[in-house]
C-alpha cells in the first residue's frame, strides 16, 4: 500500500521531489537535535495545487501527514514519529511572494518563503514586516504563523497571528480554503484564520499569508540600561510605555547572571556595563520623525528616570555600530556564553508583568532548596511578560548532572509559572515535547474544547498526529488531576 | 415542559430575574425596530455560575438560549425568532470590574459592563481603553466582543478581538472555561479565545475578559482635511501613517455627499471647511510628548501634504472646543443627518484601501445604471478599509419608494464588495439580517468549516440558534452557486 502511495506521489510531485533514504535525512531531525524520526519520504511540492493533491492522495491511503517549514521549530512538531507510516510535507518551495500592496499595506507570500526574505521584500517596498527572531535567516513564515511566533518585536507589533490579515490553507480533506483576505475588518463568521494560526499544523496546512506591513521607522534609538531591583525594571516598562508609545519597540531583560556568562565566556563582547546590578534591559524606541528626535525623546525619558533612581546605570547606544553591539549581545552573545558554559535546561514561560517579582523569587527559592547551587539564566521579553528561565548546572558540576534532573526540573518551573497565571509555553508551542506536560495545566474543559476542534477538522486523525494533542485513540494524562 | 422549566430558573435565580409578558418586552426588539421576536422568558443572571446553571436548564429541557448584552446590535444578532421557544439571557447584571492591574496593564470585567463604563474604569486607572463606537454608551463589552466590535480606533488599536487576552465563557454545556489569561505570549493550544469572539453567541457564552490597556495619550490633534480625489485621500493615509507612526489614531472618510447633507439638515452644526472638494477626512493624531508636540508634528505632516497638494484644503482645531465639534460632526450630525433626510440602505463593507476608488467608481456606476438617481452616502474608517457606503432616495422621490428595492439595491453593493475583494459585514457582523446572504459570498469550503466548528461547540445546536448560520436541519442556500 505504502509503495502504491509512493508511486502516485512521483506521478503527482515528480520523482525527485519525493524523497527517501539518505535523501530524507535532513528532513527527520529536529533543530535541537533531541528528536530523531522516520518517514515513509519527504515531499516536496510546487504549489498549493500539488499540496492539496498530496492531502488527497494521503488520505486515500490513511497515511499522516506532517508539515514542516524551515524546521527550526524547538518542540518537535516538526519532526514526524519513529514509525516511518507518515510523509514530511516540506513546504520550501513554496516560496514566492505573491503580491505586495503598498496602498493596502499588506504583503501576500507563499508559506515556504523565509522570514529574513520577507523582511526584505518588504523593506524593498519601502515597509516593515515586524516579525523578528533568532531563527529568521531559515524559519519560514508557514512556520512561524503556524506556531504564531513572538520573537523581539512582539511587546509592539504582536505576535505572528497580529500581524498576518488573511490564510491560504489546505484542509484535511485536500480542499483549499481561499482566504488571503487583505482586510483588517471582516465579520463575516468564525475566526478561522486565528484557529489556524498557531495549530502546528494539525488542524491544517497553510500554504500562503497576506501580511501586515508597517512603516520603516526614521530611526532607531537603543540602550542597555541597570535597575536595582526586577519592580525598577517593570516600573520603568510603565514609564517607557507612557513616554514613548508605540515607539517602544523592545524591552529585553536579562539578569546579571547573563551578563556575568557573558562577561566569563565571551570575553571578545564586551560589556558597556560595570556589572554591578541584579538586572538589565536592552531598550529599543523607533521613531518616525527622525534621528534628533529620537535622541531627545530618548534622553529625556531615559535621563528622568536616570534622575529618579528608576535607572541605575545607563549606555546609550551614540552611533549604528554601538546599537548592533548591544542586539548582538542579546542575540547572539547571550546564546554563545550559555552553549560554552555547558547546556542548560530551557523554558519559554510568561506571567502576567505584575507577578513577574513573585514568580522569580518563588521558582528561584523553590530550585535552590531542591536542586542546590543550580543557576537560574533568566531573561526574556519584558513587555510581554515572556522569560526564557533557563536553569544551569551547579558550578563545580556538570551539565550531564543537571539533566539526570531534567523532568524534574521542568517540572518544578511550570508548577511554579502555573499559580502565577502563567503559560508553560509562551511562544514556542506545544508539539511533542510539551504535549504529554500539557493536561497537568490546562483544565479538562479546553482540552475537551481543543479535541473537539481537532476531530471536526481532521476526523481522520491525519494531519500532524501525536502533536499539541495525544492522539484521539491514546489521550494520555487525560484523568491527570488539574492542580 | 416549559412550564417546569420556568419554574427551575425561577428556583434558580429568583423570580424578579425572570421576565415574562410586558416586562420581557425591552429585550425583543432590535435596536433598529425591524425586528421584534418573541420568548419563553427573559433571564437576567447575577453571576457566571447562574449562566452556567441557566445554560444547562435549557439544555435538559432543550430550550434555545439567546445571549444579549446591551441590545445595540444592528444585525439581529440578540434577537430571538417568533416561535417564542427560546429564552433570553441577559448578562446585564453581570457588569462588575473584577481587576485592574496597572503593572500588566489589563483590566478583568464581567460581560454585561457597558464600554463607557470600561472607558471610564481605565481613564480612573490613568489608562486607555481604546475601543470607541456611537454605542458606547449602552453596549456592552460582552456583546462587543461577541461581535468582535470595531469602531473608530481600529487603525490603531484593532477590533475588540486585538483588545482581550483572555476570556471565561460558558460551554454549550453549561460548563465554565476558565480562560482569564492576562498574557500576551500563550502557545499552550487552540485559540478558543479568539473564535468564541466575533462567534455573535453561537459556540458559548462569554461571561467576562481581560482586556489591553494602553497608556493614555499626552495630547491630541484632530483636523478636517479636503481631498481633490479619493485617490488623494489613500495618498494621504500613507504620509500619515509614516509620518504619525502609531500615533495616526484616526482617519474617518467622508464624501461631499454626506457633508453637504449635515449642512442641509443639521444647519446647527456648523462646517469648517467650504464644500468645495469631493472627498473629506476627520483625523486625529495621538501624542505621547505633549500638546506642542503634538501640534508641531501635525502642522509638519500637513503642511508638508499642504503643500504637495496632497491636501486640498484644511481645518485644524485650536483647542478641546473645536476638536469636540469636529468629532461631533462625524459620531452625531452625520447620523442626525442622514435621519432627517429620511431613512437610508445602509451597508456596512470593507475592500482592501488600494481596491476603495475602484470600488467606489464601480458600485456608483452600477448604483446609477439600475436606480437612477439614487444618493450613494460614503463615509467610514478609511484607514481599514471600512466604508458605510449607504444608499439615499432619489431627490424628489421617498425613503419608501427606495425601500421597494432594498434587497436588490444590497445585492448590487454586495456582488460589487465581493469581487473587489472584500467582505459584506466589517464590523457589524452577520447575526440574522446577513445570515442568508452569507452563502452568496463564502465558499462551500468556508460554510462547510464554520458548520464543523458550530456542530463540535454546539452539539445540540441551542447557543443562538439561526444566527451567522442557519440551523443545521435547514441549511438555506446551502446548493447556492458560490459567484
Amino acid at each position: 500500500m505504502s509503495a502504491a502511495l509512493l508511486d502516485e506521489l512521483r506521478a503527482a510531485l515528480g520523482a525527485a521531489q519525493v524523497l527517501t533514504g539518505s535523501g530524507a535525512d535532513g528532513y527527520l531531525t529536529d533543530q535541537h537535535r533531541r528528536l530523531t524520526g522516520r518517514a515513509l519520504a519527504v515531499l516536496r511540492p510546487a504549489d498549493t495545487a500539488q499540496v492539496a493533491q498530496v492531502v488527497r492522495l494521503c488520505r486515500q491511503h490513511r497515511t499522516p501527514i506532517v508539515p514542516q517549514g524551515g524546521n527550526t521549530g524547538l518542540m518537535g512538531a516538526a519532526t514526524p514519529d519513529d514509525s516511518g507510516r507518515a510523509v514530511v510535507l516540506s513546504l520550501a518551495r513554496l516560496n514566492r511572494v505573491r503580491a505586495i500592496d503598498t496602498d493596502n499595506d499588506t504583503l501576500t507570500v507563499e508559506a515556504g518563503a523565509v522570514l529574513a526574505a520577507v523582511q526584505q521584500a518588504a523593506r524593498e517596498a519601502g515597509r516593515l514586516f515586524p516579525l523578528s527572531l533568532g531563527s529568521e535567516g531559515s524559519c519560514t513564515i508557514g512556520g512561524n504563523l503556524a506556531t504564531n511566533a513572538g520573537g523581539t518585536q512582539v511587546l509592539r507589533y504582536g505576535n505572528a497571528r497580529e500581524l498576518v490579515l488573511g490564510l491560504e490553507v489546505v484542509t484535511a480533506e485536500g480542499e483549499v480554503w481561499h482566504g488571503l483576505r487583505g482586510l483588517r475588518k471582516d465579520n463575516t463568521g468564525y475566526a478561522l484564520r486565528d484557529l489556524y494560526v498557531g495549530s502546528e499544523g494539525t488542524l491544517g496546512i497553510i500554504t500562503a499569508a497576506t501580511l501586515k506591513l508597517y512603516p520603516l521607522p526614521q530611526a532607531q534609538h537603543t540602550a542597555l540600561l541597570a535597575f536595582g531591583c526586577i519592580h525598577d525594571a517593570i516600573a520603568f516598562l510603565g514609564v517607557a510605555r507612557a513616554g514613548f508609545g508605540a515607539g517602544l519597540t523592545a524591552f529585553e531583560l536579562m539578569s546579571d547572571t547573563v551578563l556575568g556568562l557573558i562577561a566569563q565566556h565571551v570575553p571578545e563582547q564586551p560589556l558597556p556595563l560595570a556589572l554591578e546590578a541584579p538586572w538589565y534591559a536592552l531598550i529599543e524606541l523607533s521613531d518616525s520623525e527622525g534621528e534628533q528626535h529620537a535622541r531627545d525623546r530618548f534622553e529625556a525619558v531615559v535621563g528622568r528616570a536616570f534622575e529618579d533612581g528608576l535607572v541605575s546605570d545607563a549606555a546609550i547606544a551614540e552611533s549604528l555600530q554601538q546599537s548592533d553591539a548591544l542586539w548582538r549581545l542579546r542575540e547572539e552573545a547571550l546564546g554563545e556564553a550559555q552553549r560554552r558554559d555547558g547546556r542548560n535546561i530551557k523554558h519559554d514561560v510568561s506571567v502576567p508583568i505584575s507577578r513577574i517579582p513573585d514568580f522569580l523569587a518563588a521558582t528561584d527559592a523553590a530550585l535552590q532548596a531542591r536542586f542546590p547551587g543550580v543557576r537560574p539564566v533568566a531573561f526574556g521579553h519584558l513587555g510581554d511578560g515572556n522569560l526564557h528561565y533557563n536553569v544551569s548546572h551547579p558550578l563545580g558540576g556538570t551539565p550531564a548532572d543537571l539533566f539526570a534532573h531534567e523532568d524534574a526540573i521542568h517540572e518544578l518551573v511550570h508548577d511554579s509559572v502555573h499559580p502565577h497565571g502563567g503559560s508553560i509555553s509562551a511562544e514556542h508551542g506545544i508539539g511533542q515535547t510539551k504535549r504529554d506536560v500539557l493536561p497537568r495545566y490546562k483544565s479538562a474543559v479546553e482540552l475537551d474544547l481543543m479535541r473537539r476542534l481537532k476531530a471536526a477538522f481532521d476526523p481522520l486523525g491525519l494531519l500532524n498526529p501525536g502533536k499539541v494533542l495525544a492522539p484521539a485513540s491514546l489521550r494520555l494524562h487525560e484523568e491527570s488531576p488539574h492542580p
